[in-house]
């Protein structure tokens, strides 16, 4: 069951607040999860849309909230930002702490089905489905029913392919700084799908996979991916932000429907995101408040 | 000797480049020291104007770079951001990682006179003297003859007194977020001055005290100050920029000259700095471009 909502900490940001909680997450097993969500200041009875922001490999719900550099447009905008954790924190499952690349700080945006992980590390319902319910319970003036999503990295890929997959048409746009676009043709991805599903690589190409799930889709699409030709993992390979382009085009969606930009030499760094925030608040806004 | 300059790396952002630099800092007793430096895209030939950024307690050369929301504005306006650390590192004295407000990460921006810390706790002479001639030797389009400073906190004390008390009209304006601005009236600032000064408090407060000092000053002045009424030092006495202001308006500077601004609500963090990081950067611009 889920726990009451825990306001930990309000800083006022862009005439709008930031506001720090935590709850018992029945999705995460009955772990303790924290947010932060950015809500703008409002006229009378006004109520935002909501952005959500998924951060990467090693982040917390503050690292995106600290430097990404949101506030100023989203506020502008009057956009609220919810920003998640990035995976259940304490589950203590054996291994979980070994790498900064999987377990704790790694959740994949995923709902796990090896045994041991199933019970705490199920990012996807946390981010889908139990956050818009506890943020109803936080009386906060935001309106649920307009929602897009981005995210960096693990979370670009997250924000990909919860946007990609789901059914209810949750969110209206997605959009993704340097996401790892591929990842069952990657290290990241191959160790996270092989570590937390039981059917491996090929159970989290089918499910959670930007590149196979664009492959299938038939739906108009809102995508904007950037990406930095100076990141080393973009280098290494973990990205694949082509693989991903070129089955959106062979899926028959032009640059309107998703478009990729390459941006020369920028890194994998809260620099590189910081830079293009407000391109990505802007090109959500365009659905957020259509 | 002040050491080799070696560069520890890049960051594109905004089209200019963060860069972080390393070098063994003579007025730091011999000790590695560390920072970093934005240079804005620039036309043929041009060079930009410095702004430098004094950090606060417990701050390393990152956390402004990091967290400020400062690049887009100073882009724009094709205005550098020098970022120096907050104190020496490694120095060895007995005590100085005891407390975080004393010692390392809290160099309070002064030159000691106790001998226990006068050889390496010289962050005054460290960010005016020392790191402008370490960036001549970086060879960046940086013109030196057009700098202003700024700072948060302990680095907005540190700004308004290397504004103040700079007898070469080294900066053209000052400005702070928060600053402890009567430290020799404040519980952070008497235990620095009796920390560092064989003088003690008295000595701090002819030397280093933006109060005492603006209360001597007759040069035509350019300074704004920023602070949030929810800012819990604020609340605590630590800060007081109202006795900062009494003293310049009794020196005959007005509100055009020295401008202080409560804004409501606001606290202590970088989601305050970055609310106001534009009005900042355009404040000096108009200085530093003119």
């Amino acid at each position: 069951m889920t726990g009451p909502l825990e306001k930990l900490s309000t800083s006022k940001v862009f005439e709008g607040e930031l506001i720090k909680y935590k709850f018992k997450s029945a999705v995460l097993g009955g772990l303790d999860a924290q947010f932060n969500i950015f809500v703008p200041l409002l006229k009378n009875g006004a109520k935002a849309p909501l952005l959500v922001y998924l951060a990467g490999l090693t982040c917390t719900e503050d690292n995106g909230a600290q430097k990404g550099g949101f506030f100023g447009t989203a506020a502008s905008q009057g956009i609220a930002i919810l920003f998640p954790d990035t995976s259940p924190r304490g589950a203590g499952v054996p291994g979980e702490d070994d790498a900064w690349d999987f377990g704790t700080g790694a959740g994949f945006y995923l709902n796990a089905t090896k045994p041991e992980y199933s019970k705490h590390y199920n990012m996807y319902s946390h981010v889908t489905t139990e956050l818009p319910e506890v943020l109803k319970e936080a009386n906060l003036p935001i309106d649920l029913s307009r929602q897009s999503i981005f995210g960096h990295s693990m979370g670009g890929h997250g924000a990909l392919v919860l946007y990609l997959s789901s059914q209810s048409k949750q969110y209206r746009s997605a959009s993704a700084f340097s996401p790892i676009a591929n990842p069952s043709k990657c290290p990241w991805g191959e160790k996270a799908f092989n570590g937390y599903l039981q059917g491996g690589v090929d159970e989290g190409a089918k499910a959670y996979d930007a590149t196979e799930l664009i492959s299938k889709a038939k739906d108009p699409l809102h995508i904007l991916v950037d990406y930095g030709t100076g990141d080393n993992f973009y280098k290494q390979g973990q990205l694949l932000p082509e693989n991903f382009l070129k089955a959106a085009r062979t899926s028959g969606y032009n640059e309107v429907q998703v478009r990729v930009r390459s941006h020369e030499d920028y890194d994998h760094s809260y620099y590189f995101i910081s830079t293009f925030a407000g391109d990505h608040i802007h090109f959500h806004a365009n659905f957020l408040k259509a």
